[in-house]
């Protein structure tokens, strides 16, 4: 909250609203609410409907309470508020676009500027506290991938194997999965995003898993492929492939470095052994209290790397027809290279 | 997608744009694209990114499939894309203010309206083949629950009973959950959205339990309240008095009556035991791909229910420091009442 103010000030902002749950969550430790105003010189208020405002008051940090009453406007109270504080330049995460213009009708005087990238600038990089509460949903990530590892066979329907995980992260301590668990067998791994559903895994199947646990509110992510059987030289050829990539690709992950650098040496790998128009994805993103947050590890992107950045690091190589492989795990930043959080076997076939 | 080229001709809308992902999913069976453009006299277009391209051709229905590149900005091939085909008055069903902003810049002869409530039109009544689903996944949600009635006792923790919940479901076919499961119990349960944690249920207690499993992408959403061990008289005159509201609202349910009415009828029932400044929330939420959509049944809620409306009727009683109490079901509106579609037994202390 300090943070926040600081920049609020360097971008001469008076005011602060914030309408998405996960920031109201970081900023104040509640995600019950529905609005929050952060005044440059004031405390700050969060403002809760009837529904949740006894949690609200046990748990909220930083922040006052306001209740929100079944008939109030909430847009006409923060109109209010704001010009009860004199504030005149708003700045805001988000705000629907509708939202927007009746705030703007409303009030001539008060300017609404878009400002999200500020909260961004805060939540890419993680407090020792989030680390270990992201260490921990890495931890239980493994867990359920080492169950995978012990579960999958021909025979299974990759929901079943998807149950199986999804009960051992939750028997450890999970309070559920920061995505619906990925679990795509055989022609189905050729789609990146290949869903679970009821398919019989088969003898000579490429799995795609990906699945991470939630703890406290905090993300993880990690993605292992099996062979299912024998596997043939194409598929050792592919597997090997994304192996060696990834383990490049973390191996140049640290402080200083640019996000499009690490894309970069992943994609070169892969380019080279011919499969570069197969890998059709960015390498990673950010992971917090959201699973897909900043910063980007792509061609494109302008991120640079800085100790405490969470990221995914998982390419991939997907063949129409014929399945995918891809290898993630969920890196920390550190000063000079990175640590992996998520750590499940890598089989490799060499 | 008929339907909503009627609606946007009566509006005057010859271009549709949707951003939000189960909308992109109801109107075209595929939930990996990135922004799907309606034109009013041509064929809809899904814009979809390299990383869901191969899935988007094999599952959209409806609609062309266009790859947007790595190097391409969406927005700039949108407006190039309105221009081209002459668009000129083009609704949207919620766009971010930044991107409305952005849109608005790059094109004056383009006007962009919020049109979200047409969508809602549509998928506040839904179809046969959605009630089926929604069926389905009710079912899985009561197995589910009947697995809570069979596990719960003092001694297993929030998160052990969530854990065999979501087993049984996932096992039985669930795809997941519609919301982070709640198992809230003693002092917790006197917070409507209470959670689940480590705590250790204990003889006692009352515990809320609201679960719902997904199926193929459809929500369910129910609740039961347990009490651990001999209830007390207090216990029972509360779980007494939100199971008879939840009846008679569930009675009350019936096509062309006003949603704000049938909250009225559980609202009545819970103030007139001497509880109402406790039931802290609507009596209930429409339920589809949304676990809470339109319509709303509350007080002051403008919906009047019609035939394929499938809400929820979950009145609720919440004293704090003392304990709460929700029944909950998800139900059909039929011609001439109500179809339960979740089905656990309610206890019964009277």
């Amino acid at each position: 909250m300090k943070r926040l103010l600081g920049l609020m000030e360097s971008r001469g902002l008076d005011g602060y609203l914030v309408t998405e749950t996960t920031i109201m969550q970081y900023l104040t430790g509640f995600s019950g609410g529905s609005l929050l105003l952060v005044p440059r010189n004031e405390e700050s208020i969060l403002f809760v409907y009837g529904v949740n405002y006894e949690a609200a008051k046990v748990k909220t940090r930083g922040a006052s309470v306001e209740l929100v009453k079944p008939e109030e406007d909430l847009l006409k109270k923060i109109i209010k508020r704001l010009r009860d504080l004199k504030i005149r330049n708003v700045g805001f995460d988000s705000l629907k676009a509708s939202t927007y213009l009746k705030l703007k009708e409303s009030s001539d005087e008060i300017m609404f500027k878009d400002a999200g990238d500020i909260i961004w600038t805060l939540r890419k990089v993680k407090t020792p506290s989030e680390i270990s509460l992201i260490r921990k949903a890495a931890e239980l990530t493994s867990r359920g991938m080492r169950r995978a590892a012990e579960v999958i066979e021909a025979g299974l329907s990759e929901r079943e194997v998807a149950a199986e995980i999804e009960y051992e992260m939750r028997k450890a301590g999970s309070d559920g999965v920061s995505f619906d668990t990925i679990v795509s067998s055989g022609p189905n791994s050729a789609f990146p995003h290949g869903g679970c559903a009821d398919r019989v895994i088969k003898k000579g199947d490429l799995v795609i898993i990906d699945v991470g646990a939630k703890y406290r509110d905090y993300c993880s992510d990690q993605t292992r492929t099996f062979i299912i059987g024998k596997p043939s030289s194409k598929q050792i050829r592919i597997y090997e492939t994304v192996r060696r990539a990834q383990e490049l690709a973390v191996k140049s992950v640290q402080a200083e470095v640019k996000a499009s650098e690490v894309d970069r040496v992943a994609r070169d790998h892969i380019s080279k052994a011919g499969y570069g128009e197969y890998f059709v994805h960015s390498l990673g993103h950010g992971v917090g209290l959201d699973v897909h947050e900043p910063p980007t590890l792509s061609p494109k992107s302008k991120d640079v790397l800085v100790e405490g950045n969470v990221v995914t690091v998982e390419p991939g190589i997907y063949i129409p027809g014929f399945g995918g492989v891809r290898i993630e795990d969920t890196v920390l930043v550190l000063k000079d290279g990175a640590e992996k959080l998520t750590e499940a076997p890598i089989e490799t076939y060499l």
